[in-house]
């Protein structure tokens, strides 16, 4: 396995373990200017601010846990792209039953110049799971 | 608009006009032998063989029309992504409401070594329209 590919598979784990911490500051580290997220039934989610804006608001409600199986990534020299196996459990704070929603994930990535990876786009195709 | 730009904007055209006219063989051109297909709900669909069955399904009862809006498209060498919002209506041969989804699609494409580009990874997010 090449240093790229290490280094996104890092980015992947991060990004798990930052979400379940809910340390957003670090979480904005990993993602472009211009990250575009899609997420089925709802309009395109620009950039970071509009990415902060819905991470805050789940982290005041829920303990986000993500469970992730990588099932590709190709590097293409300063891009690569991939897709992901995820499980995300949601756990309200308050108490309650967690809610529990897996599929997968394409996502594009790209090397900025520092030589650090960060995602640029990303199509989520999470559903819940059936009971 | 660079050359290979316009070619996967070609591809994008073809897949649409195609589908319309339920022309599976040509379809199947477009798109690469390992091709994978990540729907929300369903385990991935890999390979021509499995797009083809379930075309052939979808073809016997329904025309299909595809409306598609690109979002962005990126060439990175031999390599491209791209963004577009689709709406497929899906209209029964036999008459009845035709069926909508709409939404978007994140699409990973290669150009092969004989220069035609094809469509290696696609993720749809496709949701019924709210009425």
């Amino acid at each position: 396995m090449d240093n790229d590919e290490q280094q996104i598979r890092g980015l992947i784990a991060d990004w798990g373990r930052l979400s379940a911490e809910g340390n957003l500051h670090q979480l904005l580290t990993l993602m472009d200017e211009d990250v575009v997220f899609l997420v089925a039934g709802q309009p395109p989610m620009r950039g970071k601010v509009a990415f902060a804006e819905g991470f805050k608001k789940a982290v005041e409600q829920f303990r986000i846990d993500v469970a992730s199986d990588i099932q590709e990534i190709k590097v293409l020299g300063d891009w690569a792209f991939g897709w992901n196996h995820l499980t995300v459990t949601m756990t309200p704070l308050k108490g309650g039953s967690p809610n529990r929603r897996a599929g997968y994930t394409l996502t594009i990535f790209r090397k900025k110049k520092d030589g650090k990876w960060v995602l640029v786009r990303d199509a989520n195709l999470l559903a819940e799971e059936r009971k």
